[in-house]
């Protein structure tokens, strides 16, 4: 069969983790092959620059600084691992893509959406995923998750965490507002419940946007 | 008096970084308040990036996402170090900027160069030095003195050394059309002479533009 890219978005604490987990597991078991990935992230080169976004304080970095490491990082992903892994008829499921850099650089930090999106064309060839699942919940829910984890001994990952409420709205809201403009390669899923009926929601989706 | 931003470009083995040193003693000679740095670089995250950047293999990055690395460490290096001080009243004296990504990324690696004349104008509003010191050298003699320089111990920070010398031709072509295109804020400096002779020609160019 052919390849395909699928990226899993949300606010932090809606379960991208767990649902990419669950993917790669569910559809494992069918049969196929998959390869569950992340962003930042995903090459030795951009978890080296994942080290670098996360391990500072929030002011570390610039606006514009923050986006043109979460491109590059991107640009390597692509290039290195996800459009190579497509071609070899692979399914990709990464934990985040460019739907997070519209939502946190662009409604988040304020940055302009069309800067945003021109330079993923200049510099990403305008690669989007075949399906982008929206895990849709309220963010307030998710940062409790969020602190619950990080009070059980998680790792830090979040330095978004650390940010007011309305930050988040603004998130949520962007990756809504990314659905609802194209509504043919995304697919919200309703992420206040369990854990186990959000990945089986989230598991559907995928076999029915792949037709398997 | 008011404050200044001057760049020092040039092909590898030029004698940029004893020029930038001159430049800092000469100045302060004469009771100004000067900044010597440098980039990829003059800031933490910058010398982060730099690590990054110079640590691999020439393969390790993605032609893309070298610009956007040379670009984040400059926006860090504008916004927190280049402008704050020139605002300051200093003279901010830079080893390399924006136009060692037009050659190296641009007539080097073969980027396009509007792609990365947008880049810049969007991610650092377009900001130029007021003298930009073009230190120009054939580039067979100036890698010789970089191999020199490596077999007397000195540090490898050039992943560019190892690249044929057309490469390094088409820097020196880049470095001297960006002269050309720009006279009134570029001086061109033969870089063929002995060092002493050719700091005592950039601190001279220096004097001349800032009228000191």
């Amino acid at each position: 069969m052919a390849g395909a890219f699928i990226a899993v978005e949300g606010v932090d604490g809606s379960g991208k983790s767990g649902v990419v987990r669950a993917l790669v597991a569910g559809l494992q078991a069918r049969g196929l092959d998959v390869l569950g990935t992340r962003e930042p992230g995903g090459t030795p080169q951009g978890e080296a620059l994942r080290g670098l976004l996360l391990a500072g304080a929030d002011e570390a970095w610039e606006p514009r600084a923050e986006l043109l490491l979460m491109t590059a990082a991107r640009v390597q992903h692509i290039a290195r691992v996800v459009l190579p892994a497509v071609a070899a008829g692979r399914i990709v499921v990464s934990d985040r893509y460019a739907g997070s850099t519209l939502a946190y650089q662009g409604a988040g930090r304020g940055m302009d959406a069309g800067l945003i999106r021109d330079l993923h064309a200049a510099m990403v060839d305008d690669v989007w995923p075949d399906l982008t699942l929206v895990l849709d919940i309220d963010p307030a829910v998710g940062l409790a998750r969020s602190r619950k984890r990080l009070a059980d001994g998680g790792i830090d990952e979040g330095r978004f965490e650390s940010l007011a409420l309305p930050f988040h709205q603004r998130i949520r809201a962007s990756f809504l507002a990314q659905a609802v403009a194209a509504p043919e390669r995304h697919a919200v899923i309703d992420a206040s419940g369990t854990p186990e009926a959000v990945r089986a929601a989230a598991l559907a989706a995928v076999e029915a946007a792949l037709k398997i």
